[in-house]
């Protein structure tokens, strides 16, 4: 009996585990990693349920890969096994250079490398401990694969990233507005001239999908509690690093400390091995457990925040559609001065303020393609009936303000 | 121990039937005949499991009214156990004037007679037998009510109603777009000035229903081979009722020979109490088991369109965004004179077309309003951020055409 | 594109139609009948979103088939092109006997013609419509095909069949008890020396079918309200019979007519091939609408017990471990004669005991076999840490008596 | 507008906050602790999305509770404000004393202090912040409330711990063989005499959930490799503390590091507050961070173990119903000292054994009850149809042995 390697997923049920190399790429210590890594950060505050991983959303995508693949076969697109297995491991390790609550850690301690670079750079090595047999996937991954519906099943405004999240997110969050029917956009895929289409009987399901997603950004990713928890990490990861940088002991993994003492910026991190090195035994275990510690640390500042984010004392977040004017930030300032007495240099971590934005489909780029029962390809704005998708398409700005309950109800005129 | 009757309902698990009035008038003949009137009549043929009755459809909407009672009344909304009983009844009574395929007999068999007329004839005559226990079931039902969020509860725009048979439909048909978060809906909704009201954080769960609705209308409701279908079914009846007015003896039930023999319409319906008696025998049974019987009729026209219906050899359906042009019809014309000769009287049983149309949302009455975090009371298409509603309120117009396979492809210049 | 037909189910979403044969089969006639006769009868009287149909079950266990072969190919069990489609085209068809309310019938109407042998006949039927492409497929629905497991998955304790239908009346009835692991046990299935067997480590799933098939046995099809309703229907085609045979005109569709008017047993059923035309053309809508008409018949028993049905005034149903004793049926009889004043021959038509019996799991023949990790195959009875199975395969029966509520609360003693 | 606390629960979907007291119970740090203490400690390595918190787990319940009430009062048991919120206090604490994988530090670094023990001392301490008010709650807790079936609803055989687990777990990891239907159980409660009773048609329900919960036990619970990872902790656990105790120095958080250099056992532990006090800041994240630190410990026993744990290359489990032989274990050591060059006391830490053992249901105390339609009490065991129930009450004893992979299969003779 050829033993098949099986995975229970509760989002999807039975995951199979397609081949000998994607079993062994997730058995990688670089993989393994991603158990240890909430692919929803601080979400968990607002959804209790949010507990969820890069790990478990690598294989998922990695699942709907693998039925994406079987339907366009199916339908006749010739792909070969090693394109097969190339797209698996290309969209396993899309995440790969995630680091703990990464857009947090990218604006605080690892300042100027992005994730994606990361990817890259632990791609290769990966790719190194596997004698090059992810050369192709890598060329994919990076869009130099000449067949364009790899890299769009990998990395697209349609893409088996987005649908596993939109699917993964809304099953551990119970919002079920997020709900899509990947069942159903998979049925719909084919590939003409390389390109990656949409029948066009599948066009509500697609704006569906849109739909959902900007659903999910509003509901979830940019619930204004979260992202006020998120911007409380932020101002904690500066304070710790503001004090280390001043001399101060900071209890910490060594880790965690490796990037608390050293000042990194894109050219060493590159420079000296030791950084990525280092880079891969962090997660979210490390942040967590000097957060947690640092609830006794002598800074008054640092102690405080970090009593409220573990004891779920969040600050208070407003969000308008218009910046917050500046009379109404002098108010604030002065009243947190007056409450806290703290100093001009310290009012940041007191009051925070951010602009996030968010638009459900990009008309500019990449665009959804659908193949019309004519046979002609259009692009789902001129396909669709209504005006949906422009509507979809439109950039929403929001602004966020947060600062701290015991300040009281500040009368803030929001415009929603 | 009170006893409480449940109902196992599998899209809503266990439904607790509130009161012995409640139970009383489902057991009300009248309400029992709904067990044997799909709600979505010939749609099995596309999507096998959409069964359901409008028997489950009342009880799932009387199910959704308590759980809003429930809610309001949890946040302070005074509602008395009168009115509580009067809107459960208004909602469980809202379709029983429904006959089987309403659409189909309100065009051909009993032209004229609305199921809404229907419906307040029969509510009139349940509520002597309940000796007026009704009273203000049928004020509520009649919007006569001066405390409006009750009518509003049992027809407009967000009502229990439309709740129920988004959910029950996709749930039955398997599409699911169509699924709605009703819980989310049901604990977002309030009262103010006795109209109802959705909190402003409700909001994208409404949107979320507006656009299953849509999505249900294109995929289920409208969906071109049920459409094709429905026509179908319209044309045998008319065929049935043209040969009986010509004297031809026709199988059927007692009831539907009665509606089949006798020339009716509003008037001599009012006129006549023995048309309404004759109505509440008829259900999907009396005109499936005609048809069925007409599979072998002496009228070739009759016998072919019954033949295609029982066996499911539906007529080709094609749908556009402009109407056909008279060339086109032309050519369908003479090819089914040709293929089947028929005579110009008899196209109208080979060729069909319909103008079809649907908008998810009206903005211009009886619209949705949003409760704002500021106390202000807001249209749902003012409050929400995206111009989303104004394109779900665009009225989408479609046109079909059906014709038998037997004529092959005809090319038609569709716009889409 | 290699267009592929797909059916939405509710139960298991999509559903691939795996090959043109497959295809045409869904399309004959004879397989379309199926979409007009319910899976379990009158239980939607109790349950009443359980409508669902013969045509979806026989297609949902032919997708659980195609499952099952797909497993079985990845784990190197050589399988056929033929094979397939000849399993494929035997699940699909293995109901295709059943005529409506199947047991009803024949107890009453189609005396001693087995559903079993109506399968038998029709299969041959469509065989010679598709000049022998059936004949592996019949050869392995007969259990004559040397490769056993494909009749195991066909028929048997643990087969495509029952996995379907407890899924299937779950979903419908919303009798959560009875949803099983069916993609589990597919994954866990394997083939040794042409039998089925289930991998040791799917032991628990297979206990947790047979339970939950216990559990639907109780809970659903024999639920004694259930159980009354179908004897009601018997009871009222006993009597349509006799009143047919004693001269009295039945309304009743020209099919239903056929067997309500000839005397049938299986060597005249054979002998004329016209009882088998007419079967073909009957199904639910022809009892149905007889009953519905019969409501207003000139014979009192007949009329009201139609109309109980129709109302859903049912008998009281009393389920007992023991047979009723004579002194209690007694007591009832006198009850009825003095009630109704009915005669002795009349009896029958007021008062009805049957028994009933359930075994969960028969271990005396066609058991299920466990492949253990050692290699060796076992018994599931013995390989099982616990007694359950024993437990399982004891024999229950039980004992109902339905009587009208007219009669009152009758005290009976019963043992549960 | 009465405004009501609502948390998204993706199992139950909204779960309301009763009240006040409970949302400031919810709110008490000793609470929030829970949101980083796993439910089933180390069973995400097998099943990766059983990431689930007792927060979840303790809501959940509370949940649970609520519908309960809410259905007796509904039945006319009478049940006051104070009783209410006692009972939902009492069964949204029961779990606070737990500590991360409680379990494994019961055995190791906290010895001798149970959890019942911890629960009981933090609620005393909680009561004190809440000046009394959880008074009745710790009476009912404790089992000294008259009214017997309160504290049958926070712990019992058929309690709201168990169905909120059992719903709970199964959704988290998937496995389906879990799911219970919990609102079918709660609508069968009933209360006689104060105490707890099934009607008896839930009684299928019931022997559903006793089967679900033994499923979930060898599936998931004591599933071989869950056992294996958690007896790996354990070691690693022993081998830190020895280390601890020798004088090496250990990296851990202040919270770890008291529990790992102070010898403490019960008469210590409660002699001294302090002890207490520490426990309440610790959670996975302190067990976690020193265990990833310790992958590059110096002591080379701990630092393997610790990789394994964390690569997630864990020993090889094997599981017999019998006790493994005396000539098995040399065998197994012999080669571990070959392989490994292992000491005497090393031997310990390279293999493990264990007795498990489980029974689904307890006949001789506390059993469950249900009430017959006469009106009688009887025992489910006794009303039950079938054996099952002494099945289900055998105790189950199986035997595991964990070994490294280095050492290759070793074949042990295993009887299943």
């Amino acid at each position: 009996m050829n033993k098949k390697k099986i995975i229970n997923d509760p989002v999807y049920g039975f995951v199979s585990i397609p081949s000998g190399l994607i079993f062994d790429l997730i058995q990688h210590p670089y993989f393994q990693r991603l158990r240890y890594i909430k692919q929803v950060s601080m979400t968990h505050l607002v959804y209790p349920g949010a507990l969820h991983t890069r790990f478990q959303h690598a294989i998922g995508a990695m699942h709907l890969m693998s039925l994406a693949i079987v339907t366009l076969k199916a339908k006749g697109v010739a792909i070969s096994e090693e394109e097969e297995e190339a797209a698996l491991a290309a969209i396993l390790l899309h995440d790969i250079g995630h680091g703990p609550f990464s857009h947090s850690l990218e604006h605080t301690i690892i300042n100027g490398v992005s994730h994606e670079l990361l990817s890259s750079l632990l791609m290769d090595r990966i790719n190194k401990d596997f004698e090059g047999k992810l050369d192709l996937a890598i060329i994919m991954f990076n869009n130099k694969y000449q067949r364009n519906f790899f890299h769009q099943l990998v990395s697209s405004q349609l893409d088996t990233d987005r649908m596993d999240y939109l699917c993964r997110d809304s099953f551990f969050t119970g919002v079920s507005e997020g709900v899509i029917s990947f069942d159903r956009i998979i049925a719909m895929l084919f590939v003409v001239d390389d390109e990656l289409v949409v029948e066009q009987k599948g066009i509500y399901s697609v704006e569906k999908f849109l739909i959902a997603r900007r659903l999910m950004y509003w509901q979830v990713y940019l619930h204004k509690t979260v992202v006020g928890a998120e911007q409380l990490l932020i101002k904690i990861l500066q304070r710790a690093k503001q004090l280390s940088n001043s001399g101060v002991s900071m209890f910490a993994t060594p880790a965690f400390s490796w990037f608390l003492t050293q000042k990194i910026d894109k050219s060493n991190f590159l420079a000296d091995e030791s950084h990525l090195d280092w880079f891969t035994r962090l997660d979210d275990t490390d942040i967590m457990s000097a957060i947690k510690t640092w609830v006794q640390h002598e800074d008054k500042i640092l102690r405080v925040m970090c009593q409220k984010l573990m004891s779920r004392e969040l600050y208070r977040t407003v969000m308008s559609n218009e910046p917050f004017s500046e009379e109404l930030m002098a108010e604030v300032y002065r009243r947190v001065k007056s409450h806290f007495h703290a100093s001009d240099d310290e009012l940041q971590y007191y009051v925070f303020t951010q602009a996030i934005h968010n638009s459900a489909y990009d008309i500019h780029q990449d665009t959804i393609k659908i193949l019309m029962k004519t046979g002609e390809i259009s692009d789902i704005a001129e396909a669709s009936d209504l005006s949906n998708l422009e509507a979809l398409a439109k950039k929403v700005q929001k602004f966020t303000l947060c600062y701290p309950k015991e300040l009281g109800y500040i009368s803030i005129p929001v415009k929603i």
